[in-house]
């Protein structure tokens, strides 16, 4: 508890000197003003993240969190629960979609076992932080104690403190957990009051049937849990899960430490809302890379005032469209660094 | 006219069982089917093009053409003419935000001035092949003569053609032209019917009167040209430009090597437009890479029923858009060959 608590109270504003510094840049470059849309205004952003008007970037790592959900066993899913130990090893052999896409942006995978609803994996490239194996079936109980939501929330922070004091200057969000749509949606469901029909999806498959299974888990377990949506832990006790608890954690310590934090897709944007939730300047922090299959994905970045950049209908998880959106980002970064000015070039100015 | 013809006429359908093929050997990859959404069709659509199931991509190009208008006079711009001239220069002088995008994703610039309104630039990396110094003004009559048209066309078959004996395996579309918008913007209200307040935008940054100015331009140089919708060519000579005619040759060039072109922003889909009415097949070979803040380039893309993967608000042209899509497909290809299998990694599938 006192690691989360330090670190929630260590996240502070961003410098908008730096950033206004930065957009003066952007504005003397060889382009209209405001021509490059989101990449000036992810300059600008890692500019007031870093208080650098020329913000720069160095290494560049994917947290993937894995875990389990009890709530499986109510039928959510169109893959069973062995699914998350196995990909798990192939992460670690590197044949999964996540290891390719980083290995493309030179990005480093961290993958963590965070409660795995099975015995540890033994691999040196394995963080296991497991807090226990699986959450419990949030259709019948709470899916976490508060201890082990802090638990989860902790190792996030600790592993990403780690990977920052190595040099880490972006991160991005990734998971691994069969049924984690649902805890997902089931969060989302209670921080926008929306009705559970309009922001559950199938995940990575279920049909017909199993999305109507997923709406009415979702509708018991608010029932039968009654999260209260102005206790952000609370909500994420209730009806969330261990790897999207790290995450929270991961995001609130890239938030503390000044680094920016690029979201992936729906799981990881229910991580960023419990963030947000318990403390808003994290958002300051983070970037919303690509918008997801699931219905409810854009409504949890509306909630954020997040944008977007990649439309790909990806529906993977694993961190795989955060780490593409790693390139726009470099990109932003180079374009203020490297584009000549109106003057260097001799170009004439707006009319 | 002879090139112009024989490449028309040679552009033929893509391999659909080499995509097949592709298709297939996605869905033996670890993930569930169809979750990396675009990424697979963009895969699948290379595989097509190549008559290979395991598509590669080698040297990737961005043929940026620049071009003058002179339906500038009618004010229809927020830069003056100059800047094309000077913005070439600095292209050539690695200064442009095209130079620092391509740089970062690998890609070579080919600047070539098809229609500048000045003396050329003497420069070793400048390809001259100017048709004439300028279009005529639309307002008053028809851009280019027939001549002019197909020999700018030509101009972007040959380059295109020279970059893929070269070892070309990605071309991308740029441009630059003041006022391009203007010409492209009619080229849509051709061919799309639409009411030209809605697919007009402005362009670099205009204000509510120089809109108001380009509608009634655009409006002014259809009903004096009266360009007819069922020829292609009548439409872009009549409101055309020599930068867009060189664009439409490069993708049909593209097409008829079977190399996939990634399209730009709005200027080069009102080519892409000109290429798809000449050749309905054209369209087999081309990529969507942003969705521009032009109003009209969703209506010019929904055309084409292509499908935009950035949603950046760019509007600089160039080919920004589309080097920052050439990471993307770089992944959809890495993603069909580096992948385990369900089998290799032993992960069950789907239940």
């Amino acid at each position: 508890m006192e690691l989360f608590k330090r670190t929630l109270e260590s996240i502070g504003d961003v410098d908008q000197k730096a950033g206004v510094a930065a957009q003066c840049r952007l504005d003397s470059l060889t382009k209209p003003p405001g021509s490059l849309g989101v990449l000036e205004k992810i300059a600008v952003q890692l500019a007031a993240i870093q208080g650098n008007p020329l913000p720069t970037l160095g290494k560049k790592v994917v947290m993937t969190m894995a875990g389990d959900h009890g709530v499986v066993e109510e039928g959510v899913s169109a893959f069973p629960q062995e699914v998350t130990p196995q990909m798990v090893l192939n992460f670690l052999n590197q044949g999964a979609a996540i290891n390719v896409l980083s290995n493309h942006v030179g990005a480093r995978v961290v993958v963590t076992d965070v409660g795995i609803a099975a015995e540890p994996i033994n691999h040196p490239n394995l963080n296991v932080c497991k807090v226990r194996k699986g959450t419990r079936n949030m259709a019948k109980e709470a899916a976490m104690t508060e201890e082990e939501a802090v638990a989860a929330i902790e190792v996030g922070i600790r592993l990403v403190n780690k990977e920052i004091d190595d040099g880490a200057t972006l991160v991005a969000t990734g998971e691994m957990g069969i049924g984690n749509t649902t805890p997902s949606s089931a969060i989302l469901a209670c921080f926008s009051g929306k009705d559970i029909t309009l922001i559950t999806g199938r995940g990575t498959g279920v049909d017909d049937k199993g999305l109507s299974i997923k709406h009415k888990v979702i509708k018991k377990a608010i029932e039968i849990n009654q999260p209260d949506p102005s206790q952000p832990l609370d909500v994420l006790c209730k009806v969330g899960g261990l790897e999207i608890a790290a995450l929270t954690g991961v995001i609130l310590g890239a938030a503390a430490r000044k680094v920016p934090v690029v979201l992936d897709g729906f799981i990881s944007t229910a991580a960023a809302l419990v963030a947000y939730k318990l403390n808003a300047d994290s958002q300051k922090y983070m970037l919303a890379s690509h918008l997801s299959q699931e219905p409810g994905h854009r409504i949890a970045l509306d909630l954020m005032d997040l944008q977007a950049m990649l439309y790909l209908d990806l529906r993977l998880g694993e961190g795989t469209g955060a780490v593409l959106a790693f390139s726009l980002i470099e990109a932003a970064v180079k374009i203020i660094h490297e584009m000549a000015t109106f003057e260097e070039a001799g170009v004439s100015n707006k009319e």
